[in-house]
């Protein structure tokens, strides 16, 4: 049928997989009539599970393999003995045009390996950057990279702002995103060569959004900018700093509302308008990982999530491809930096 | 009188100075009445504070200088040109003995930069580091560099987890702390060198804690180890981060309490819990990083805080005083770091 989106899910990866994959799948065509799912695994645990859900049975196909990748897989071991894997037959059935994207919660280090070996980068992109998006004072913003690249000189900075500036435009609709590049102070001077000298590049640049500048960790929460770029290993860090900063003041509060009576009642009393804090924070609602700079569609889910989550992790993927946000990144990035090489080739020098 | 506390405190420095800096010796004294301060800054602003409150004046003195290290002075120009500012003058007075410690709500670097001068670093310790501690599911741990050192090799790696260690076992009276390097995975193989040699030179040490191995950023807040360990850049953005989801947890919190009748009566009943719950996680509770490898007592105070806040910083310096931080570190680094060399050199010929 035309105008249908196929989705290739690796149905083995996560703590609780498959079971969390379809019943993510879903939940997930509920919200996307128009979606169609290929899952990748073991037909005898899929086939179970897909019975109990005739709808997503209509719209759903399987393909079965034995192999699996786990968890403790080391990336190179994984890409070079894993061509029967669900993972990467997922991501060959994007590059075979099957699906329009991949949806995986299994091993980050392997599912990039092997998309960047099947799918190749976009062209002028050094290094593909893992992304996602979060809340803040001011809304949503997005960062990047959060893992892929743990050492990062000046250009593929300036390559992760460009492809965040895209996706923020693009897949979150802000008009006209500002990036700002994680730093320990927002003067200048401050910080390693390797974000000075962005810095430079991205002044330089014509991008359709704005260059705020330096931002520093506590900016992220803020919403002090829309694309927040730094390195694989800060941006992790970053990450999951604030994730468990997150589920402390959830536990705290937690505990709180059941340190008294009054507490008690008091909780029962605002219950609705708690639950809308719970929902707006819920980690699940911000599930799904966008590796950019591939030429294909990849999402990383949590491992851990459960379907809800997994659901929310096909949504990013559904995005992005209803939004052309493949075809927008390699359109804006070879026109921005062909533009930036036009006056006076200073990316270059600096690069 | 024997057995005073002299605290040099750098009038000047701080966002609401001298006010605040007065008002939170003035509530520093109630807590600690061997307290006795040394004001150093505009006499003719911190005369007038110190006659309101009669008490504090009793115990305290003015060393009287207009000059002023500014939030944007560069550090290298302020310990050039600032060797008669407020700060400068109070350093130099922990050096002379007529102060046993020194507290600034100032300029971070400049205060850094004068304190290494003039205090010197303890023998062996290369890089003196800025550690904070800070609530956690389990109660409270100290991270170390907050960003003294952007760039940190595996010996200055290790010997900030000696004296992280130190000052967990001695300030906070943390049994056989635990120790862990913040990276980007747990896995031995994981993150940059630095951080696989520091690991690997940490598991040679005779620690009196214990080396964990690596944590990720959501092990900060759970409180996985006692003692986290990274590099200044690093650290800085993780901290801010956290301190950034803090502010928006509250925030949003606070919205939810306003977004409904029944909420605004729920908050109501739940205030007293809800209380102690800000007070929990209070950023002034936390107020005052450390910088530990110096030979002498020097606490920073956040520029923005409050009178209380800076109490609290008065409060880590004494704290510091009274454990006998300082030669609790210079003994156990040489004792701990010869020990290592005596084992068989692994961590001569590791770094």
């Amino acid at each position: 049928m035309s105008g249908d989106i196929a989705l290739a899910l690796d149905a083995m990866g996560g703590d609780q997989a498959p079971d969390m994959v379809v019943r993510g799948a879903n939940l997930a065509r509920k919200r996307f009539p128009n979606a169609r799912f290929i899952f990748f695994g073991n037909e005898a645990q899929i086939a179970p599970l897909l019975k109990r859900m005739p709808r997503l049975a209509k719209v759903s196909s399987i393909v079965h393999t034995d192999q699996v990748i786990s968890g403790e897989d080391k990336p190179s071991i994984a890409l070079r003995t894993g061509r029967q894997s669900s993972m990467r037959l997922a991501i060959n059935a994007v590059h075979d045009g099957r699906a329009a994207g991949v949806v995986s919660a299994g091993n980050t280090g392997a599912l990039m390996a092997m998309a960047k070996f099947v799918l190749k980068t976009l062209p002028g992109i050094s290094r593909p950057a893992i992304a996602s998006f979060f809340p803040t004072m001011r809304g949503e913003s997005v960062m990047l990279d959060l893992g892929a690249n743990l050492q990062c000189d000046a250009e593929n900075l300036m390559q992760f702002a460009i492809m965040g500036e895209v996706f923020a435009r693009t897949v979150l609709g802000t008009v006209r995103p500002s990036i700002g590049l994680l730093n320990v102070g927002s003067e200048d001077l401050k910080g390693h060569e390797a974000l000075r000298e962005a810095s430079a590049m991205l002044r330089e640049l014509d991008l359709p959004g704005t260059f705020h500048g330096f931002v520093e960790g506590d900016d992220i929460a803020k919403g002090t900018v829309d694309v927040v770029v730094t390195d694989g290993f800060t941006g992790n860090i970053a990450l999951k700093s604030i994730e468990g900063t997150a589920r402390l003041y959830s536990e705290f509060l937690r505990a709180t509302f059941k340190s008294s009576l009054l507490a008690k009642i008091g909780y029962l009393l605002a219950r609705p308008a708690l639950g809308a804090l719970r929902l707006r924070t819920d980690p699940r609602r911000y599930n799904g990982a966008i590796f950019l700079g591939l030429n294909g569609v990849t999402v990383k889910s949590h491992g851990g999530t459960d379907a809800i989550g997994f659901s929310n992790a096909i949504g990013v993927a559904v995005d992005m491809i209803l939004h052309g946000a493949i075809e927008k990144i390699r359109e804006d990035f070879a026109h921005i930096t062909s533009s930036a090489a036009g006056t006076g080739a200073q990316v270059a020098t600096l690069g």
